[in-house]
């Protein structure tokens, strides 16, 4: 088959790591006999500098005319501490996102069993995890209307969700949750809070069409609880957008390393995957950068494109590489593989075994 | 001097483990030569059984009498499991707390040398961890206006807070830094909600007046990993109401157990001490239930009322007893002490010691 997919390398480490994961569709495209296109386009601070505008027009339309968008990192320290600057390169990605609409941000979190000596979490606690978090990402409390009295001494900020913005999230994650362990939790508060009641009645209505998914329900407070008490008890996570920023963020360390963690932003037409951790400049050219959080990326990107197999077999050559101790400097002091040479081996393992 | 507490056992195991905490400071007083005054009334389930209130016009006239209220735990099965139950013991704290006008929720969290191996983290992350967490109680979402469209499709829930409600806890925050290692972090998300932009103006404002304190700030998706990652770096978090029920219960569980955690509720006239273990009602009467959160709530209630040096001194001796694993079973599963019998142990420690 044949795919389009709209690269956006972005700041800082972004175009080292997303050439890994190129590097990795193209053995993937080999293997399987796939043709991919890969058609580049600025975003972030690089884009602000060629253009002025963290997400030209011209980058846009590429996503919107492409398959799936593989997303580098965003930010520059020449932004960061220039408070008066009048764009900024995280605007780019905001805006991508909304133009895009995505709607959902998809994050796994899997514990690596030779990893897991590098997780804050006991051995015993952190074994087993594996879980997915579905986060709203465009509606409740962050993009709901913001008040400040003339006086400046009250403030508000205004939740709001519809049933429909819980639908859609809530269908895309029971289909998750069906191929995975069938099990889904729903994070909310509902004995305080009006939109949790909302969100577990519709969420409990679409559980009906999807009979073979086991729905329970966690207060976010025992919700951040049990991430670090039994955190292999989850399966799909499904929340609303702030309690899943809280959420994911503590899911994210749990596991030992946030060079591992890859995510996706999807809507109703586009997708558009990219590694958790972001542009860290400091690390930018020294061929240093775990480019795994940007492989696995590609594997959420090839799941999306329904090419399982795939899927399935770039992963297996990522956990190879890290049961083989073929992984950057971070994740083990004395490793003499850099970003590059991670890439080559990962690709090297899915045409050897793919 | 002569101090007068209302005793609030509640239900479960809440009057063996208050009989303890009153133990202890019966011992303070005759060690120290004080005179306390224990005077004892209903709350609850046990007050619903036997007037049909959980919080009788008696018990509220007692606290507001009183110079301190010991509260024991509430709740019974025989109530949570019968949703048509047209009262429950749960409001008798929440009218407890606003007639009171207990606006601070204060929860101490402290990593135990000796029982750092119970901690779902590792004990490198864990060890040196020792904070407090002040949590605004009566705004913010939980209490916001709540809309439901008559159609049952959109819902919303308002976060409000004004700059009176936070300069007042904020005051209690950095006294209680300046006492400690001079750090305050305030917790908020001010790159979203104008809520926690107001927060930020507002303790940044305050800070001024406690120039030996330092305070920084936290976005609360990070205090969630921070928490995880590096729990003893905080002496005094600040937060509001929603923030701090999530960050104090992930706090709670990452000492490893939440039977050794003491609360204080308090406002401009009153306060109000309480372990953060529910009723337990499965233990109730077995005489297993560790009372040191209820002791170590009686530390806090000496601290309340200006007893710097009983309050050492009953911390102190809760400190050996744990170091001498004189522990309930939940702590050391071959204990041979049960609840009553850590109770007179600590009193005997204070009193030798005191
Ligand atoms: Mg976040
Ligand atoms: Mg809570």
């Amino acid at each position: 088959m044949k795919f389009k997919i709209a690269v956006l390398p972005g700041d800082g480490i972004g175009p080292e790591v997303t050439a890994q994961a190129i590097k990795c569709l193209e053995a993937v495209g080999e293997t399987f006999n796939h043709q991919f296109t890969f058609e580049e386009a600025p975003v972030g601070a690089i884009a602000i500098d060629q253009t002025g505008d963290p997400l030209p027009e011209a980058t846009l339309e590429l996503c919107k005319n492409s398959d799936a968008v593989l997303f580098g990192a965003i930010g520059d320290p020449k932004y960061d501490n220039d408070p008066s600057a009048p764009v900024r390169p995280e605007q780019g990605l905001l805006k991508l996102r909304k133009e895009l609409g995505l709607y959902t941000n998809i994050r796994p979190v899997k514990a690596f069993p030779s990893l897991i000596d590098r997780s804050p979490l006991r051995p015993e606690r952190i074994k087993g995890t594996d879980f997915t978090i579905y986060r709203e990402l465009t509606g409740g409390i962050y993009f709901g209307e913001k008040k400040l009295n003339k006086e400046g001494t009250v403030a508000s900020d205004l939740c709001e969700y519809s049933e429909a913005e819980i639908e859609r999230i809530a269908h895309q994650a029971f289909k998750a949750a069906r191929n995975r362990r069938k099990k889904l939790t729903l994070i909310d508060k509902a004995n305080v809070l009006e939109t949790s009641r909302l969100w577990r009645k519709v969420v409990t209505k679409i559980s009906e069409s999807y009979p073979e998914v086991a729905l329970d329900f966690l207060f976010v407070d025992n919700a951040a609880m049990q991430m670090i008490l039994n955190p292999s008890q989850f399966d799909v996570i499904l929340t609303e957008n702030m309690f899943g920023d809280i959420i994911s963020d503590e899911g994210s360390v749990i596991g030992g390393s946030i060079g591992l963690l890859a995510s996706a932003s999807t809507g109703d037409k586009h997708a558009l995957f990219e590694p958790i951790h972001g542009s860290f400049p400091q690390a930018k050219g020294l061929n240093i950068a775990n480019p795994i959080a940007s492989i696995l990326s590609a594997v959420m990107l090839l799941e999306h494109l329904g090419l399982k197999d795939e899927a399935m077999a770039l992963d297996c050559a990522v956990e190879i590489a890290i049961k083989k101790n073929i992984v950057t400097p971070d994740l083990q002091p004395e490793s003499k593989f850099g970003t590059t040479e991670v890439g080559d081996q990962i690709a090297e393992l899915l045409a050897i075994n793919g």
